[in-house]
C-alpha cells in the first residue's frame, strides 16, 4: 500500500462534511452530472439478498406477464390444449402457465403454440429465458464469489497507556468468519478539518506493527503518541474542535477466496474513549484450542 | 509499477506516427504476418453489448435453420405431429419451430422424433444446445465482471502555476463509477519526436504525488516544470514542433470486482491548454456529503 | 510477503495452548459469540467431495419431496395423466416424479398440471429448479476453480550440518501437483512459549535462500543455526521444554490457476529428528528426463 | 520478481539433463510415487480444445448408452410410446433417444416413463443431466477465462555488438495477441552444467531493461557481455562444452484478462547465433499507425 497521507477525499468544502467514512465502509460522497455509469452488475452484485431475490422474482413475473399477454393478443386458439374459454382471468393464467413453462423450457406439451406467429412467439421467448438464466448463474457465482472481509471493530477507539507509561491510540479488530486471512496489513490515517477554511488535513498514524502473518484471533492495533504524533498532547477539546476522524483501512489475503480483501472503517471524536484498556477478548479452552470471543470485543476497563 | 522510460513502442519509425493512444485507451498498433493469434474469447468479451447480442442472436438463428434444413431434408413425415404439409414455407417453420424447441430444450413434444435419423439429430441438437448456453453463461459472466475502470479524464491538460508561481502541467479526472477505487497509483510519460530521424524519445514526469489512498472524488495530477523536468522552458511552438504526445497509466484496486483495474489515455500537444486552472469540481451538500460534479471536471479558468 | 514475527495468534494464554497450525494447515482457533459469520458459500466451496455431493442429493430430494407432498395436497386430480389411485405410496411416487420432471425442466407432460393451483406450483417450481441448477453451476465453478496447493511438507524437519560443520535446521518440501508453481516464497517461524507465564513468543528463522524462481522438483529448505538464531545451542530438551512449533507459511504463482496459491504447516518439537541429513529423492532418467520421487521425500540418513 | 539464482530445478544430477524449459513453457520433469496429484480440473483445463471437445462427446456417449441398457433392462413395456419393439437394435436405439431427452432435458413426452422404476431411473438421469452440463458450463468458462500469454519469442538468440563495440546478448519477443500486455517484466537466468560432476549452476543474467510499461510491438531484451558477466569471453566451443541454456521468464499484467499472464521459454546453446543482429521487424504505414511483422521476428542479419 502506497504511503500517500491524502486520501483523496479533496482538501478545500465550503462548509464541513460528515465522517469521511462509514462504519460499513461506505464514503459520504454523491455523484452529479456528465456520464456518471450507473453499473447494472456492480449494484446487482453489490446489494444485499432479499432485494436481490425480490429483483429476480420481480423481473421473472413481469417478463412472463408480458409474454402472456402478447400470447392473449394472438388468440388462445392458437395454443391448442387450452380448455375452452372460461372468461377472461381463466384466459389470462392459461396464457402465463404456457408462458412459464416455455420460459423455464419445461415444455410439457400439453398446450403448444398451434400456428406460426405463437410458434415464432414462444422460440423468442424460449431462447431470452435461456439467456436469463444464463445470466442468473453468472449474477449468482458473482454474488458468492466477490471476496469480502467481515471484520469486525471494536465500536471504540481508545486512549490507552502502556505499561510504561506511553500513552496510545488503540483499537482491536477480530475476524468474524472462520476463514484465515493471511499477511493482514493495515493504515491509519488522521483527519482533521481547519476551523478557519473548513479545509481537510490528513496525517498518517503510524502503527507499532502495521501487518502480521496470520489472522486467526483478535489483533489489537495500537499507535503511540510520542512527540512526533499528530495527536500528541491533545485533549478531548481538541478531538472534538478539529472534528477528529481516525480512518483505517485493511488489507488482506482471503485463504478461501484466494483473493485480497479489502475493508474500512473510522472512528469519530466522539466514538474515542479516554484512559481505558482492553479486555483480553480470548483464551485458551481446556482442549488446548484458542477461543477468540467476538461478544467481548468492545469490552474496555478504566486504566 | 516499474519505473522505466520506454513503454514498449519502439525507437526508429520511418515517419512520424499517430498519436500512441487513443483517448479509449486503445493502441495504434497494427500486426501482420505469422501465427498472428485472434483469440474469439477475448473478442467476445471485449465488444460492446449491442454486436454481442447481435452475434448471439445471428448465432442461434443460423444454427438453427441450419437444423431445420436438415429435418426438412429427413422428410417432415419423420416428424409426427407436424400438420399435414402446407407448402414450402410452411413446412420450414415447422421444422424451425422443432429444432428451436429441441436446441433450447423446451420439447414440448406435440412434435417429436418418429424415425432412427430424426432421433439422433434431435439427440446432436440437444447437445449442442444445451453446451452453447453453457457457453453462453460462460461468456455473459466474463463479460459482467471483467473489472473496467471507468475514469474520466478532463479533456485538455493545462499548463498552470501554483500559488508560489511553480509552473506545472496539471489534468484532472474523476472516477464515472459509484464503486471505490482504492491506492490508485498514476504514471506519466512524456513522447517527443526528433524532428530529423523520426526517433521517439520517452521521458518519465515525476507527479508531486503518484498515489492516492482512496479515489471517491476527483484527483488533480501535477507535474512541476522545475529546472529537471523535460518540459523545462519549452513554449507552445515547442510542444506541437516536437508532436508532444502526454501519456498516463493508471491503476487502482476496484472494491466491487476485487481487482486491480487499469486505464490509459494521453493528451497531444493541441489538447494542452496554456496559462489556466482548474475551477473546483467538488462541494459539500447541506446534508454534509461530498459531491463531485462530472460536467465540471473540464471546467478551466484564466490564470 | 511483510515481515512480522507475531503471526497474530496473541501472546497471553491462561495454560499452553495445541500446536498453532495442524497439518492441513487449518489452525486450532475456535469463535464463540457475537455477529459471528457462517458463510456458507466458503463451507460448501471448501468441504470435500462426497460430503458436498451428499449435500446436493439431499438437497434435491428433500426439495421434491416437499413438492410432491404440495401436489398430494391439492389433489392428484389436478394432475391428469396419472394413473388412476393406487393407493398412498403410488400417489406419493406420482407426484413425486411430475416434481421432479418439473424440478429439472425435462417436462414430459404425459403428466401435467391441471388446474390454476397445481399451474401455479409448477411454476414457482420450475423457476426453483432453474435457479438451483444456476447455483449449483456456481458452486461447482467455485470448488474446481478453488486455487490450492498440493505441498507435500517432509514428515519431519531435521537438524542437520553443513558440510562445514554449521548446524542447520532442514525440511524439504515437493509438488504433488503436475503444475508449475512459480515465485515460490517461503517464510519460517519459530514459536516457543514462555514456562512460568505460558506466553507465545515468535521468531522468525532466516532461510539461506527465501526464493525460488520455479519449483518443479523438490527443495530443502535450510535455516543456519548461527549465533544469531534463536535455535542456537538449544539441545533436544529444550525443544520440548520450550514447546517448540516451527510454523512455515508458502506463497507461489499457480500457472494453472492464474492466480497465487498459498500452504502452511507447522513441525512441533517431536518432529524434529536430530543429526540426520535428507537422502536425494531426484535423478534423472535416460531420456534426461529429470525425475523426483515422492516417496523418498521423508527420507532421511545418519550424519 | 524475486530476484533468486537457482530456478529450484536441484543441482546435483548422475547424468546430464535434457533442456530445463521447452519452447512451449513445460518443463522436462517427471514425479513419480507418493501421494502424486492427478487433477482432473487442471487437466481438463489445460488440455487443447480436439481433445477436450472429444472427451465431452465420449462420455455424454458412454453416460446415455449406460442409462439406455438400464431402460432396456427395465423393459421397454415401461416406456410407453416405444413403438412395438422391432428388434434388438431398433429398441436400444429408442431406449437411447429417451434416454438422451431426459438427459438434455428437452423430454417431448411422446416416450415416457410408466413405472416406478424408470420414473425413479429418469429422475435420477435428470439430475445427473443437469449437474454434468453446470459442470460443462464451468469448464468451458475455465477454459476460455484462463489467462494464457501468446508471446513469440525469436527462434534464435544471438550474440551482437552494441554501435559502441559493447558485445550483448539478445532475443526478441513480440505478442501474438491483440491485447495489450502491460508492465511486462522479464528475467533471465544462465544454466550451465559442470563437466566432471553433471552439477547444474545457474546465474542470474542482468538485462539492459528489465521491464517496459506497454508491450504494443516488439521488444528486444539486452544483456550486456561485461567483465561481470557469466558469459564474458565464451565462445561458440565453451557454450556446447557447458551445455548453455538461457532460460527466460516474463510477467505481465493482461488487460483483457484483468489478471498477470507468465511465459517461459529457453535457449540451449545450438539455438544461440553469433554475430548477427536484428533485422527492424516494425514500421509505420502510410496512416500514421505502427505496424509490427511477426514474420520478421526472426529475422538477423551478418553484423
Amino acid at each position: 500500500m502506497p504511503e500517500t497521507l491524502d486520501p483523496g477525499i479533496g482538501e478545500k468544502f465550503s462548509r464541513r462534511t460528515k465522517r469521511a467514512i462509514n462504519h460499513d465502509g461506505t464514503f459520504n460522497v454523491r455523484r452529479r452530472g456528465g456520464p456518471h455509469q450507473h453499473d447494472p452488475y456492480q449494484w446487482l452484485i453489490t446489494m444485499s439478498w432479499w432485494p436481490f431475490i425480490g429483483i429476480v422474482v420481480v423481473f421473472f413475473t413481469v417478463l412472463n406477464v408480458g409474454f402472456a399477454f402478447a400470447y392473449l393478443g394472438l388468440g388462445l386458439d392458437d395454443l391448442p390444449g387450452v380448455a375452452a374459454p372460461h372468461g377472461w382471468w381463466q384466459d389470462f393464467l392459461s396464457a402465463l402457465f404456457f408462458s412459464i413453462q416455455t420460459f423455464t423450457s419445461v415444455g410439457y406439451g400439453h398446450v403448444y403454440p398451434g400456428s406460426n406467429l405463437t410458434g415464432f412467439l414462444s422460440s423468442v421467448e424460449a431462447l431470452v429465458g435461456v439467456l436469463t438464466f444464463a445470466l442468473a448463474t453468472g449474477l449468482l457465482y458473482g454474488r458468492f464469489s466477490r471476496p469480502t472481509a467481515r471484520i469486525q471493530f471494536s465500536s471504540t477507539a481508545i486512549i490507552s497507556r502502556r505499561p510504561d507509561g506511553q500513552p496510545c491510540l488503540q483499537f482491536r479488530i477480530a475476524n468474524q468468519r472462520n476463514n484465515i486471512l493471511i499477511d493482514l496489513q493495515a493504515r491509519v490515517m488522521l483527519k482533521t478539518v481547519d476551523l478557519a477554511t473548513n479545509n481537510q488535513t490528513y496525517a498518517l498514524l503510524p502503527l507499532e506493527r502495521n501487518a502480521i502473518s496470520f489472522f486467526p484471533l483478535s489483533w489489537t492495533l495500537v499507535h503511540d503518541i510520542t512527540p512526533e504524533s499528530p495527536l500528541y498532547e491533545l485533549v478531548p477539546e481538541d478531538y472534538e474542535r478539529l472534528d477528529v476522524e481516525i480512518i483505517i483501512q485493511l488489507k488482506a489475503y482471503d485463504d478461501t477466496f484466494a483473493q485480497d480483501v479489502h475493508a474500512r472503517n473510522s472512528y469519530t471524536h466522539d466514538e474515542v474513549k479516554w484512559h481505558r484498556r482492553f479486555v483480553r477478548a480470548y483464551d485458551v479452552a481446556e482442549d488446548g484450542v484458542a477461543v477468540v470471543d467476538l461478544d467481548m470485543l468492545d469490552l474496555t476497563e478504566a486504566l
